[in-house]
C-alpha cells in the first residue's frame, strides 16, 4: 500500500530489509526512556497523522496503536530520527505506565553489582 | 565463540535472528537520549567487563568500542533491559559528542510543522 510521507522526511528514511525502523519512546518531560518498540511507513504516517505513537507489530502483524485497548496512549510532542536515518525517538506525553507489566517505563531491569535486578 | 554472560542475564536476553538487541545510549545525568545501536553476546560482555559502551559495528562485522578513534567514549553508568529482554537501555557518561557529525545526540532532526528540521 504506497504510504503519504512528509517528502523531506520519506528521502532519508532507512528501513531495514522487512520495511522497519526500531524507535524509542521518551517521555518529554522526565526523559525516561519507557520503550523500544518497531515502526513501518505506515505506522509513522499513522503517527504524524493522528498526533499518537502508533507501532508495527511484528507478531500481529497490524498496526498497533499504543494504548488503543488500555488506554495507555502516547501523544506525539516531537517525531525525531537519527543521522543515518534509521532509528526514530518519540517524545511522548505518557498517559498511564508504558509497560504492559503496569511499571511506568519497560526498563525496569537493570544488572547491579553482577546480577539483574528490578529497579521499578 | 562462546561468550560469558552473566546467567541471569542471559536467560533472559533475546537476540533476534541475526544475533543482534538494539541498545540505546541515553546520557544519565541529562537523560538525553544520544544514539541507538547494536550490540550481540560478545559485545554486551565486553560492555559489562570493560565498564564501556561497546557495540557491534554490523557494517565492520566487528566489535566497536565507542570512541576507541575519536576518544569519544561511553562509561557505562547503568546496564538495563526491558520486559521481553529484546532491547537494551545503556546510561551512559558521555564524552565529547556522541555523534559522528560532532553533534551531541545523533538525534538532531525532528518533524517541525510538517517539515524535516535541525535542531542542534
Amino acid at each position: 500500500m504506497p504510504v503519504d510521507l512528509p517528502p523531506g522526511l520519506a528521502v532519508v528514511l532507512r528501513f531495514d530489509r522487512s520495511g522497519f525502523i526500531p524507535a524509542v519512546a521518551q517521555d518529554h518531560a522526565s526523559g525516561e526512556v519507557l520503550m523500544l518498540a518497531w515502526m513501518n511507513a505506515e505506522s509513522i504516517a499513522a503517527t504524524l497523522a493522528s498526533g499518537f505513537a502508533t507501532y508495527w507489530s511484528r507478531s500481529r502483524k497490524a498496526l498497533w496503536r499504543k494504548g488503543e485497548t488500555s488506554g495507555h496512549t502516547q501523544r506525539l510532542v516531537e517525531f525525531r530520527i537519527d543521522c543515518d536515518g534509521d532509528a526514530i525517538l518519540l517524545r511522548v506525553e505518557q498517559t498511564g505506565p508504558a509497560c504492559h507489566t503496569g511499571r511506568r517505563t519497560c526498563f525496569f531491569r537493570a544488572m547491579h553489582d553482577g546480577a539483574l535486578t528490578e529497579i521499578d
